[in-house]
């Protein structure tokens, strides 16, 4: 699905079969990841090309033991790139995505902007990778709380249908992006220390506190964008698109992991030995449900790893019939809710 | 219910007709709260007696303008006390509260110790305020998470039974005491600076960081002992032992207000506006509900206030039959959540 012999361009290292890689907004919190990906995994490439702002043309990022020049993003950015990583916004996905495609490249793109659209596969590779083949030209990464419920919801669908799912997070500040990551600990070290901080980044004080997601509510329904975006991937990630699924999205004063309360009815009672079962089964997860010794899944430990986070495997006291169960989740946001899901799906991009 | 001719003692105040107070665990987060009450509602007393562990007496406590010394807690410590507040954990109110009802006092007990005992009313006034009249020396104050949540539910389930709950905590430092809350901060400020922090006092590294609630786990339901005391409590609370209530109670890096997402099924579906007309005329709850504006429950404005915020009313998409709401609530853990509801208990004790 990718014809590497028609663009290739100079390369930077000795790999000229390799693909010509472009990352969009490099220089954001997911950007840095993206490139870190490129690097611990060894995703081969004859050249990495940095496009961003205007603002950041010029600088350099460190990469492979070098120094990777950062070029100003425009229509013209992709000649030659067989593959696009966006990951600065819907605005610039719905400018850029387009002539990239045009340039040959196959996008992969992290923004929400073609999250729903038909023709447009929505992907986590452990879940749905066989609807990539489909695409024709852009491939969409999911909202991050999408992605990391998803890992821990599919290894149970497969086995036991999924029909109805409540879900509470507890998002970190990457979501936001780097600034926010910053004005949470510059926030922090202020209220420690009894300084007055005026927040800029996001909408309500950050030190010590949280709120509910900083996406405009819808104002019909009470949901906010984060929210309705976690529950629309939710469906299609998984293929069931009239999925009942309540969320509560609430930003917490954590750094870089996203965590997340479920329950999940299923049409019959689950055994919690089954289900664990189920999930340490499967790739990219990993079970942390130590009862004994009260461990479970934590933000600090999910982060900077691939594997999301599974454990409070348990039969849910709040539905009478038995048939739900309760889990706790917490998955690195910036790894497999953006840059390495991303990554992951380039990697199906390759030739085999 | 309460003799006070019986009891007096030399006062520190000219108001002889008031009772004597004791409060048991004076030096803790909740027993600083309780004498803060006390001064700020001018809640009448002739003596305030200060007791705690061996350890602090000696010590003393500034409270209205001057200090009161704090004696060892023996089982001779309430001669002449007529309402004995205790707030030094399970353990100490077994050994020592039937002391207190032997010396004619009135116990309200912050611990868990009694709240599940048929003969001792457990209580928050507003909700369940008729209770209290039944009790024989000893009333129960609830666990913060069940005095917090059946503050925002009572007002719907007066008008509109509930039949099934669901709930995630966002639990602040607080609940864990006033060594919690240094630890918070010390873990907080070591990570700002990059330096290594043994924690001691939670089970888990805090800073920028968050983990299931640290009671200890049921093995068998794998429910911890939090979420066992939120569900019996708040099913005590609101008269209906056989509510389903699933819970799941973490604790956030918050200093000292709980969070809650609730979802709520009722018989049959309760609109919005009218489920936001019932708070807004609940006494103790406000309403803090503004969808233009992103503007909903926060810890930041809930510490230190009495009233329990309650907000993002909404209908909840995870229930197809479109008969459950969703609600997030913000208590101040140590007022409502511990010493507010314990002095609004004592008040409720005073002749009339």
């Amino acid at each position: 699905m990718l014809d590497q012999t028609a663009t290739m361009t100079e390369s930077r290292r000795a790999d000229p079969a390799a693909p010509a890689i472009a990352i969009v907004g490099a220089t954001g919190a997911v950007g840095v990841e993206l490139l870190r990906c490129i690097e611990q995994r060894g995703f081969p490439y004859r050249e990495v090309r940095l496009l961003a702002s205007a603002r950041s043309a010029g600088r350099t990022l460190p990469f492979a033991g070098g120094a990777l020049p950062i070029a100003e993003l425009t229509e013209q950015s992709f000649a030659g790139i067989d593959i696009a990583l966006f990951s600065a916004g819907a605005t610039i996905s719905r400018r850029f995505a387009r002539a990239a495609v045009d340039a040959g490249a196959v996008v992969v793109d992290n923004s929400s902007a073609f999250r729903m659209e038909p023709h447009v596969p929505l992907v986590v590779p452990e879940v749905n990778g066989e609807t990539m083949a489909a695409h024709s030209g852009i491939i969409a990464n999911p909202n991050c709380v999408a992605a990391i419920m998803t890992m821990a919801l599919a290894p149970l669908h497969r086995a036991h249908p999924i029909r109805r799912l409540q879900a509470a997070t507890y998002q970190s500040a990457s979501g936001a992006g780097a600034a926010a990551m910053q004005e949470l600990q510059d926030a922090t070290a202020a209220a420690l220390e009894g300084r007055a901080f005026q927040h800029s980044v996001l909408p309500h004080p950050y030190a010590f506190n949280l709120f509910s997601h900083n996406a405009e509510v819808d104002a019909e329904t009470g949901y906010n964008g984060e929210e309705l975006k976690a529950i629309a991937e939710t469906r299609r990630i998984l293929g069931t698109p009239e999925l009942p699924i309540g969320m509560t999205c609430v930003r917490v004063p954590v750094l870089r992991a996203h965590s997340i309360a479920m329950t999940v009815a299923f049409d019959a009672p689950v055994a919690v030995e089954e289900a664990r079962a189920l999930l340490a089964a499967a790739p990219g997860v990993r079970l942390v449900d130590d009862r004994a010794h009260n461990h479970f899944p934590m933000p600090v430990e999910a982060s900077g790893i691939d594997d999301v986070l599974v454990g409070r495997v348990r039969t849910d006291l709040g539905d009478p019939s038995g048939r739900s169960l309760a889990l706790f989740v917490s998955g690195d946001q910036l790894l497999k809710g953006a840059a390495l899901n991303a990554i992951q799906i380039a990697e199906q991009l390759l030739p085999r």
